[in-house]
């Protein structure tokens, strides 16, 4: 074992220029081993992070950040240029509750420059920082990095349109991970995956050598010679003609764990004027051989033993598995149904749906919007589309969702996993907004189970739904809450029948609110537990049944209070002119950010036991106010 | 004045298929003639129907629709389909409230295969269509028409993405308008002009045309012949080097006006195999002189002379020309001042801002989504952006603005203009839901102003504002509706005291809440009229007060009810434990369709009459129980 010799005398990044190129891959070499076992007890994103150690370090070698500004597409391979930037000591406490995040958060560093987790932003950012840059008058390089699979987000390419047609000077760094995506997805990467295997890959290579190994390096990059140095590269470098007709001087590719490469083609690009693109080959998982085996199961993983590569913990039956499961079922007997993902077949459980129905099954790669609107082309033709996309990442589809879904009024179903908090990756990652910006939109109906059983039944009504139906459920697994006899779907049910109060829980929350029946009864407080599993339409015959009963009404969401399920309550008791005692439980008006599920919880007041003594200060409440007015 | 003698033989696109090529000239003078008269009374998109006459005929012409599916981009340009599939006779109410939508619906027409309405679409549409095709084992032509403008959308780029690396037979026209977009407005602009004005241009052309003449007419398009030919497309054509490396066979570029050489191509063109993309060059406004000159002024329009071209109706002031001219005065004070638009510097009044301050103005083309993380980089580098963007069309931009504006904090202006119901344009466009989703967002701060001069107010208060801030204001004008004296933005202002209850309005609806205490004064209650003129965060200092002087409250906005203004005056409520009788007012959980905003609010009974018989009501309503209760 290494004791990080290196790699303790690094501090910030000006160290680093003082290392010789050798110390550099030695430096390569701790890092590796100084995340593989750090993660191995958090986890976290690994296979992205062991892809970029050389990259990191060539970029930060060659410039001068925060003078230059780097930008890190999607931010979960930021962890080695935090690693470099001060926050090694810290690494530890990676995505657990007070640690670091694992995305670049400008509170953590000045080196952080700006803020990602969704997918594609880098280069609009980038071009943002660089006009202002120029506006002030300023100088310096802007940087931004972005993967092979973020490139396929059409945000990306918008951004490649608007900067390719300017002058404005900025670096485009594609990471292109090879295995980053499964290599039909998309024609782009077919694109790049053309010119790393073309016969003129080597030639090129060498030629890059060359003319890097000519080039002087120093220089103004807005003079005579880096005009004619780009025009060079346009003849020279064919094969990124895609890049090229968007405006960008492309300079690739180049292996991006070859550090003396590396150094040399950003102390050459960042004397071209105007935009440039990088075009950067590297490995995900490098170093780590069950993570460069299989890059996709060393994406997001929790802790594992570094020794067999094997997690520590036993993985347990979730959610996604269910739902994957499910669908095969259900397409064996019915052949309108198809599958649609972006970018996600292993975590939204469609891998097997894949296997099975190769063919009915579409992976469009990171690009939601596009997903969206092709689904609601398949449901016109008689499909039945099932789109499994996160919750967060639906958020990008919110206008296709409402135009070219709901307007239409066609029967897609949208499957949305790791809905509520999610926990380790933080703000932009939990998956609390969904329930208000679905609800909102005209024809939709939604659905959440309390349980795996009642998510397979929601399942089987869904292929009975006309118009566009969102099933929404968290990350991780509830197995059997029992159920209401002769209840059924799409009503709601009463779990338990109660005296003070009404809990209508959604989804996760039903859970909770068992708990929390559980902790007031043994104060003698009976409590109704209703599992409010459709959340639009609401279920007006059992709400107004409810009114008759019980005068105070809870509401229980892991979603937002604003415009959430709760609020939709409001609303109808409003409209039906109902008065009685309310009160709204969620997700409040801030971002939420990482650590457990549970201890996010617990921190918004949101576990059984905060919102037992909440409720039954309420009921107390409630009774002396009722007792004074009559 | 022609009788439009071919017109009326026209019942369908069969017959079409009857008609020599001298007879589809004909039509097509007859049609242009017959558009510029209707659409001279009754206002709507001019420019882009004139430049698609022969395109549209030859469509028809070539395929068989609705087996072959023609999809329409946006679909404003949708009128030369509807006149000739049964829609003529119709064709005076477009627009209209009960007539002809100005874009496809699928209830107007077994044509209409799919709506649109915001851009970019159609690829992705498409693509599905034709999977359920090739899934059910059907036949047949799927065909996209998309503008160049609408191509800069990433969506676009995700579709074409995803098709080009499957083998699924799709055709997308490309309907290259040369004009449709300022030259200068993204790379891919400036790659179709390359292609246009190439000196290979002549004699491509004249390849093509030989091409064409030798190709046989009749053919399997998966025959191996179709192969060939795709290959000897490729070799051929050049031009369209970026098309053709997203893996899609490139034909083009053919003149848009020219009936046979859009016949032979698109002959062709439905015969190869795979996704292939036809580039059409058009000129916007063709065949009306004011339109050709200006087709920015003749895209959509008001009514209009036809022989002097000029409009029917004076042209009033409105709040998007004082937004530009108020904007262009801060600039002058204000280096920091930038502004954004996605297309539209008409639209929303930055002509002047783009002609006075042309580098702090940038224009990114319709991509929303880039726009608005760009101007966070512009924000988080210290400048000071100015977003403007209709409320319909912001919706592309939910993800955006809620992670890279919201989450960072950054103080990026958003300037909405057309929120609330906007009219003849219908479902896709009514800006209801801004409201709704950009107060369910952390950090965000909401206004709306009553009139114009309260806009001025507001854009000198947001230089001040330190996180986001966005402005709504409806299309039109209204120009003074006074002041409270004292009170200051952001505060909220009481214009009038009352006694029986207190209307909280927002907006444009502040002056429809004077109007209805105007009529109930008459029956002698005294409401209260409370400018709620800004929406997040409440102004709870003035609600605490209104709450012990009144006791029944009306919400009253022209955004949907669910989640909007009135909603988190509820959620205000039931957190502060505050117990009153509440109604909201707003738009309600369906799809507006189109017609005069005048209509719409009589039909949704948001005018000040249909108001003020309500309110009444619920006033004696609630006396009555009131009475009863104690």
């Amino acid at each position: 074992m290494s004791n990080y010799s290196l790699l303790d005398s690094i501090n910030s990044p000006s160290d680093l220029k003082r290392l010789t190129i050798g110390e550099l891959y030695q430096l390569s070499d701790e890092i590796r081993e100084f995340i593989i076992k750090n993660i191995s007890n958090t986890g976290g994103h690994l296979a992205s992070n062991l892809g970029v150690v050389e990259l990191t370090l060539a970029l930060h070698y060659v410039f001068n950040s925060p003078f230059d500004k780097i930008i890190w597409d999607v931010g979960h391979q930021s962890y080695v240029h935090k690693i470099i930037t001060k926050r090694k000591d810290m690494f530890c406490t990676i995505r657990q509750y007070g640690g670091l995040s694992g995305f670049p958060k400008r509170k953590e560093s000045i080196h952080d420059i700006f803020e990602t987790g969704h997918s594609s932003t880098s280069i609009s950012a980038a071009l943002g920082i660089a006009r202002a840059r120029d506006l002030k008058g300023e100088d310096g390089n802007v940087i931004a990095v972005i993967g092979d699979g973020a490139l396929t987000g059409g945000m990306a390419f918008e951004g490649l349109n608007d900067a390719g047609h300017t002058n404005t000077k900025l670096m485009v760094v594609l990471n292109d991970n090879e295995m980053s995506i499964s290599e039909n997805v998309g024609a782009l990467s077919r694109h790049l995956s053309k010119i790393r295997s073309s016969s003129q890959y080597n030639r090129l290579k060498r030629e890059i050598e060359y003319i890097l190994k000519k080039t002087p390096v120093i220089g103004n990059p807005m003079a005579y010679g880096a005009e004619r140095l780009k025009n060079s590269f346009k003849y020279i470098f064919l094969p990124g003609v895609l890049f090229e007709e968007l405006g960008f001087t492309y300079i690739g590719p180049i292996d991006g764990h070859n550090i003396i490469d590396l150094i040399e083609v950003f102390n050459i690009a960042s004397r071209v004027a105007g935009p440039t693109l990088v075009h950067i080959v590297t490995k995900k998982g490098k170093g780590y051989e069950y993570a460069e085996k299989y890059p996709e199961s060393y994406h997001g993983i929790s802790s594992f033993n570094v020794k067999t590569g094997r997690p520590l913990k036993q993985k347990v039956d979730n959610y996604s598995h269910v739902f994957g499961t499910k669908l095969v079922e259900m397409a064996k007997k019915d052949e309108r149904i198809v599958a649609v993902c972006a970018a996600m077949p292993d975590g939204t459980g469609l891998s097997q749906f894949e296997e099975s129905f190769p063919n009915r099954f579409f992976d469009v790669g990171i690009a939601e919007q596009h997903a969206v609107t092709m689904a609601a082309g398949l449901a016109i033709s008689g499909m039945r589309p099932y789109v499994a996309i996160y919750s967060t990442f639906l958020q990008r589809a919110y206008d296709q969702i409402l135009h070219d879904v709901c307007i239409q009024n066609l029967p897609v179903v949208f499957c949305i996993d790791r809905a509520g908090l999610v926990g380790q990756d933080g703000e932009t990652h939990q998956g609390v907004f969904d329930i208000t910006y679905l609800r909102t939109m005209p024809n939709m109906t939604i659905m959440a189970p309390k349980d795996v059983a009642e998510l397979k039944k929601m399942l089987d009504y869904s292929i009975h739904v006309k118009g566009p139906l969102a099933i929404r459920y968290p990350r991780g697994y509830e197995s059997c809450l029992g159920e209401q006899k002769g209840a059924k779907i799409p009503s709601w049910e009463i779990l338990h029948d109660g005296k003070d109060c009404a809990i209508l829980a959604v989804g996760r929350m039903v859970s909770t609110a068992l708990e929390v029946r559980k902790i007031l009864k043994s104060f003698g407080i009976e409590v109704a537990v209703v599992n409010a599993r459709t959340v639009k339409p609401l279920d007006s015959k059992m709400l107004f049944s409810l009114y008759k009963k019980y005068k105070l009404w809870i509401t229980l969401e892991d979603n937002i209070i604003a415009g959430g399920f709760g609020s939709s309550i409001n609303e109808f008791l409003n409209a039906k002119n109902l008065d009685l005692k309310i009160k709204n439980y969620g997700i409040p008006d801030r971002f939420i950010s990482h650590g457990s599920v549970d201890i996010l919880f617990k921190e918004l007041g949101l576990d059984g036991k905060s919102l037992a003594w909440e409720i039954k200060d309420i009921i107390d409440q409630n009774k002396e106010r009722t007792n004074a007015r009559y």
